[in-house]
Order: structure tokens, then sequence, then C-alpha cells
């Protein structure tokens, strides 16, 4: 009788330490889950500031050795501008400017994201795109038909006189060859920055070009011409003088408008 | 006797049965916890990507009712770019080219960091850096303070022959006052792109500024001379012509060097 006594007594103390075991557990699992939760959120968030293909690759293995280092790679860079935009600054206020942006901008790169591309850079009035294809003609071609797909939005929305968007016009410069492609990586004393870019000559003329077009102008540089003059009509304009740059190259203009 | 034994059976069961749901919770709250470092090690990274400012909104309360949207704020602006780039991306290879502007970056990042800025945008060969607080004379002292700590540190390091650094010289341009800052929203079909900038006149005329300066000069706007010019000697240089800017008001120079 004292045995079983003490024998279900100590069955009690098991079944009670285990019950308090169990719900400390199940309480620390739902703070667990909480956190999950809020971290998936934060995640998320964080994840609209970083360029899509940089996202994948962080989201696959945060941990890879030499994430994101750069690399020689054959893509296509795209840079747009808004013509005239220092302009707007200055005769419309503040948050009317920004609206349009932002809805000029969404606009574009729902264009852009169907053709595979990712904005890597946006600054004020202008963005740089990055178009990567293991097909060097699709990539070319993939960012030359968003182009004209933004220029021909830009004239529908100009059209429309109803729309709260006033007309704007966008100058864009493409050209593809290898760029050095990834991660730049500031690192300080109390933590790091990183960008995610296409660097070399091959940027540094698709940003010539669209700075050197006006009044909607697409300009393509040679080594986009070539891959892609089966596709499109191809204007050729010759060499043209752009800043530190020695040879343009022959230039081309291509457009919706014909 | 067979009461007891029922009972007892009934005891090992309910036993049998925490075991295994202890067994399992504490299996899943393993996998929470797994998902957790996972989680927190993506958010690490996206996290370099996310200018300070943004990241710290952001992982306080992701969810947030207008999250980061943009509103009128007093900030100094500052763009700097390395001056003849495009001549250097010609004359060294891209690996090179990549591994100098890291190592210059990476040490403007640290003063600029140290000073309360935060790099909002870079674009190869150059940054924008937004300086905030409360106080409007302190983040126009801050900026000014980290431009003279970028000149002195790129003459220094062209003065050491030792150095894998070949010599730069930033041009640099800084102007303060009333801003648009928070984050361009771009909502594409497919999800959502954001970048954090400061926008508005005070922005474009600071990038004017940079772009005007040369040889590793540093130009600040009026509105910040006034607020720095007990601090720092200040040469005039009077009002200068800058690209669609009808008025650049008072521009002065200033430099560690005297």
């Amino acid at each position: 009788m004292v045995i079983q006594t003490v024998g279900t007594g100590a069955g009690f103390l098991l079944f009670g330490i285990l019950i308090i075991a169990f719900l400390g557990i199940i309480q620390r699992y739902e703070l667990a889950h909480l956190s999950i939760e809020k971290l998936n959120k934060i995640k998320r968030v964080l994840g609209h500031f970083v360029p899509l293909t940089a996202k994948n690759v962080i989201e696959k293995d945060p941990e890879k050795k030499g994430l994101l280092d750069k690399y020689i790679q054959d893509a296509t860079i795209l840079f747009l501008d808004i013509e005239g935009f220092t302009l707007l600054t200055q005769k419309y206020p503040q948050e009317r400017i920004n609206r349009v942006i932002e809805s000029y901008f969404s606009i574009f790169f729902d264009l852009i994201q169907k053709r595979g591309g990712d904005i890597n850079e946006t600054a004020g009035d202008g963005m740089m795109v990055i178009f990567q294809d293991p097909d060097p003609a699709l990539h070319a071609k993939n960012a030359t038909q968003t182009a004209l797909e933004i220029q021909a939005e830009c004239v529908k929305v100009s059209q429309n006189g109803d729309s709260d968007l006033f007309p704007i016009r966008t100058n864009i410069g493409i050209h593809s060859g290898e760029v050095y492609l990834g991660s730049t990586k500031m690192r300080g004393s109390e933590g790091e920055r990183w960008t995610y870019t296409a660097s070399g000559p091959v940027t540094v003329l698709a940003a010539r070009l669209a700075d050197y077009a006006s009044e909607g102008q697409i300009l393509i540089g040679e080594e986009t011409a070539e891959r892609v003059e089966k596709l499109f009509s191809l204007n050729p304009i010759g060499k043209v003088p752009l800043k530190n740059i020695n040879d343009s190259g022959e230039v081309y203009e291509i457009s919706s408008n014909h």
C-alpha cells in the first residue's frame, strides 16, 4: 500500500513535470512561430530593396562562399531617364512629382519584369536595368522590346487627356556585351553595404547613350544592334560624340512608331 | 485488480501519447529554430542592400501603415563622383577597377557612417548620401566634415606609393534644405521594388554641384554654407551655370588643404 502510494505519487510527479515541460515547449514553439512570422515579414519588405536576381541567390543560400561576388557575364544593360525631369521638379509640387514618377515607374517595372529585366538602380528620374539570359540574342531582344513597350506606353498616356499623369518622355540607351556582374561590397567597421550592379565599358556606353538620347529616343549600341537587326527596324545614326568615350561605335535608333 | 490494471494501462497509454506529443513538439521547435536561424541569415544579407535608416524602420515594425512613405524633411544631401572614372575603366582591367572602387568606397562608407550619413544610392563611380539629424546645423556640419575627411583620405592614399590603390580624386557636391524623404515604391503585378531616396530641388542641386566640381573639389550650396560658415573656411566662387537650373545660388568651395 505504502509502496503503491509512493509509486502513484511518483507517477503524478512525473506526469506533472511532463505537463509543465510540455506547456513550456509549446510556449517556446509559439514564440518561435511568432518570430518566424515577424522575420518573414521583415524579409519580405527588405527584399523590396534587392534586385530579384540577387534576392533569389541570397534566399537560396545566404552563407554561400563568395556570395554575389562579381564575375564576367554577357548581359544587356538599359538606362532610362525621364526627359526634362529637373524642369518638372521646379514646376510641380514634390508630392505630385513623386506620385507621377511612382506611377510611371510601376508601369515600367511591370514591363521590365515581364521580359526578365532587373532594376538594379534608380536615381530620381532614371533607372538602370540588367537583362540576363543564357542566350545572348534573347536578352538583347528582351531589352529592346521592353524599351519599345515603355516608349509606346508613354505615348499612350500622353494621348489620354483624362490621366492624372502628365505626359513624359523617356530617353533610353541600350548596350550588350560582357559586364562585370555582382555586388559591390563596402565593408565598414560597423557593418556592410552592398549594391548589385554590372560594371565596365558596356554599362558606361549604355548610360552615355541614354544621356545623348533626346525627345524620347531609344538608342542602341552596335553589339545590341547586331543581335536584334533581324527583329526590329533599325535606323543607323552613325557614330556619336560621348563624354570620355573615344569611339561610340555605330549607334542605331529604334522606334515603336514605324 | 482488473480495474487497477485497466487504470495502469490507461496511464501508460496516456504517458506514451504524451511522450510522442512531446517529441513531436520538440522536433517542430527544432525545425522552427533552424528556420529562425536561416531567416536571420537571409535578413542580414538582404539588409546589406538597404540604407540603415530604412532598415531600422522596417525591423521595428514591418507592417506599419504607410511604411517609409515619403515626407518633407530637412536634410543635407551629398553627391560624390570619382573623377575620370570612364577613362579609368578603359585603362585598367575590370577586376582591378572593382577592387579599387570597393576599397575606396569602404573607406568612404566608414567615414560616412561615423558622421551619421546613409549611402542610399551608388552608381558605378559615384554615390548619394543622406545626412539627417533633428538639428539642421548638425547634419550640414556632418556632411561637410565627411567630405573633407574623404578628400583628405584620397590625398593620403595618393601620397602612399606602396598602395595597390591607384590615386583617385572625388568631386563632391553638398546642399541642405527640405527634401521629400522616403521610399519610391514601384508596384508591379508580380511584386514590388522600393528604393530609399530624397527627392526635390535640394537633391538636384547637390547632384549638379558634384557634376560641376572638378579636380577633387568640394562645392557646397548657399544653404549649407550658411549653416557651417562659422566652422569651416569657405571660399566663395559666386553663381555657377548648372544644367537646367536657373539659379545655383552662391556656391562655396571648401578644402582640407587650408
